[in-house]
């Protein structure tokens, strides 16, 4: 083993075939990927990944919440590890790079310190988190959340898919609740992820440092008023629950605004009843989704939220009812990993620019454990959580030649 | 037979007790009726309201749609009949008064012309009108619709339900496929009914006079924008459609708030798309209803809509589609028929003001062949089209009282 020359790259041809095999698993006609997790196809993947690190010599290891961890040893095996990482599972009509870029990225990392016989002084390890999507199996980034210590391995295990199978159950089915422990020290953790957003696309920069992922509070809100009919009941007389809501959809967009450009707020779910042409909303069913990366502007959103929504409601007669379902804290990503990101992808000669992710990942878990930081690379136009996601085969691999700068940093770092 | 004593009443408590005996058919738990057109329960309605016609000594006959008339004889029985009546059809959890009260209420006239050995000049006819609800087979009046030559018999005869079977098969099977010719001269058709609405309640009114009804307007509006993720979509550079059609509900009430009080303005059905928490709404389907008794002023109406709805689109970067499914003119009702009403609630004693019916009715369709008119009563809170619909024995004897004043008005004009 030889120390790295300072151009070393990885080779980017490889991880496109990569990417591609194991895009072949759960493929569905639109050119997507269908591989929820614990199902037969994230067994698939998940085998395919495994003889993959086998053949390329790591040691192999699966823990109780079937996340799967492929060893590469360092000079000073007793150092903890550099885990580097993703998902393989995906939405139901999920694209080709969500999560598999950061395992296949990670493994590339791996395949060219291999090719190039550099040892590194820590050793790394490849991650496969379980359920980072939460589509089939409530809530999303479990695998990584439990390791964390945010959730209960047993609670987790025990939730169930609409047909009643638990996340234990299916593991074991699968082949994949493993006997290791869930858990253990990481001397750094690094993701990479197409940004899943359109920033870096417009503003033609190829490798988004993450600095950070934003907070994010959701909601169930429900307002009630009273279904009458629509011909014979006078304006003035009427408590229409679906006015009550479109004030307020107008609202969460306008607390958006007022936090510009960082805060975010959607309503992405709504629901009426009786939903008659003829007969006026009785009562609106509706999610609200809040985010910004300052826990106290997110604090200032929230009660803006509920002051107008309470002050709606009052106006229309209405009868307001606010769940908050998830209440996550915007995480920040440590000093000295985000600095080896921005660093490597200065070194490499990339256009970069700083960025706070809006999607959670399993990364935002595991900051509470670890030093952690991200890279992002451009995906076309922005869209994910689609069959049509797509992104470059160029950028794919800048993003990996910094995953692979910024590993080699930290795992060579001299007061480990 | 005797000339109408001035202070002629009709049996409040008869008329009460027809009205329960005929709830108890398709009768539902929480107090309401379930009597689909042309189903088993409608059959046994009918049946019911066949029997005793046929002990009042009426002749019945019924037509190919399904409708029935009992005729009880003018001392000219050549002239044109005076038609009363409604329809025996409800809602799925309608009530037990929105139809059946407007036939009950024309048979207990029949009934005290007879105790009191009154003949009128002019024939009279109870009606008892197929499919006016429209919940099983769409359109809504296609009885008197088609009577009035607004639809085509067989056309509506072929109309399917959710299982494929047709309205004419269905009443075949009920055995009220009838041998009788649709359609004939009428010198004048009445129809009580419930208000439907909360107008005579709110003001203490016993008898709403109608003059007329609400022209309708319908259309089904599409608003598509873009699907993207809801944290990492800069809110700039969103297209999101449910902010879109919040904004066009808004505007919706506006429309009818600017032609107050006698515009209504309706969004009574609406879905988005993906409907998922934390994705932008890509598109919403939602329903326009429009409504204004002068036909001028619901043509405003539609182009400030078109006006706004583009406009919307426009400044949100939407595609909009807008299809016009209905639209049904404004019908004004017979002044003298109207004026017998008025002239009848007077001289009983009753509160009485005009009214614009907001719902659709038989009479909205009658109107277009005969001088019409209609009589409403209080129904409590303006509930209708549901199990709770109630209005008290009093209301409903006074609305026959006034049915039954007018009906002999129009029945022994001389000039008939």
């Amino acid at each position: 083993m030889t120390a790295p020359p300072p151009n070393l790259r990885i080779d980017g041809q490889r991880l496109w075939r990569s990417l591609m095999a194991m895009a072949e698993i759960g493929a569905t006609p639109k050119g997507g990927v269908c591989r929820l997790a614990a199902s037969d196809q994230d067994r698939a993947a998940r085998d395919r990944f495994v003889a993959w690190s086998r053949d390329a010599g790591l040691a192999v290891r699966v823990d109780r919440l079937g996340n799967i961890f492929a060893r590469r040893a360092g000079r000073n095996d007793a150092l903890p590890p550099v885990v580097i990482g993703s998902h393989l599972d995906t939405q139901p009509t999920g694209g080709k790079f969500d999560g598999a870029y950061g395992v296949l990225a990670a493994f590339e990392v791996v395949r060219t310190l291999d090719d190039a016989r550099i040892a590194t002084e820590a050793p790394l390890e490849v991650v496969v988190w379980t359920n980072e999507e939460g589509s089939r199996f409530a809530p999303a980034c479990v695998g990584s959340g439990v390791y964390a210590g945010v959730f209960a391995a047993d609670d987790s295990l025990g939730r169930a898919d609409r047909d009643g199978k638990t996340l234990g159950a299916e593991l074991a089915r699968i082949g994949y609740a493993g006997p290791a422990p869930i858990g253990g020290r990481v001397g750094a953790y690094l993701e990479a992820h197409i940004e899943q957003g359109p920033i870096l696309e417009a503003e033609g920069k190829t490798i988004g440092v993450v600095t950070g992922a934003q907070g994010i509070r959701w909601y169930d809100v429900t307002l009630e008023g009273q279904a009458a009919h629509a011909g014979t009941t006078p304006m003035n007389r009427r408590r229409d629950a679906l006015q009550g809501a479109a004030a307020l959809v107008a609202a969460i967009e306008v607390i958006a605004l007022e936090s510009a450009p960082s805060a975010v707020a959607t309503v992405g779910a709504l629901g009426v009843a009786p939903n008659s042409r003829n007969t006026i909303v009785g009562s609106v069913a509706l999610t609200v989704d809040l985010r910004h990366p300052d826990a106290a502007v997110l604090a200032a959103m929230d009660r803006a939220f509920r002051d107008r929504a309470a002050a709606i409601a009052h106006a229309r007669r209405l009868e307001l009812a606010i769940d908050e379902v998830w209440n996550f804290p915007p995480p920040t990503f440590d000093r000295a990993c985000v600095a080896a990101v921005r660093q490597a992808a200065a070194r490499a000669g990339f256009s970069h620019r700083d960025i706070v992710s809006g999607a959670g990942h399993d990364a935002c878990y595991m900051a509470r454990i670890a030093p952690t930081a991200m890279v992002f690379v451009p995906c076309a136009d922005g869209i994910s959580h689609n069959e049509i996601e797509a992104a470059t085969p160029a950028d794919l691999a800048a993003g990996c030649d910094v995953l692979l700068g910024a590993v080699l940093a930290l795992a060579n770092q001299s007061d480990r």
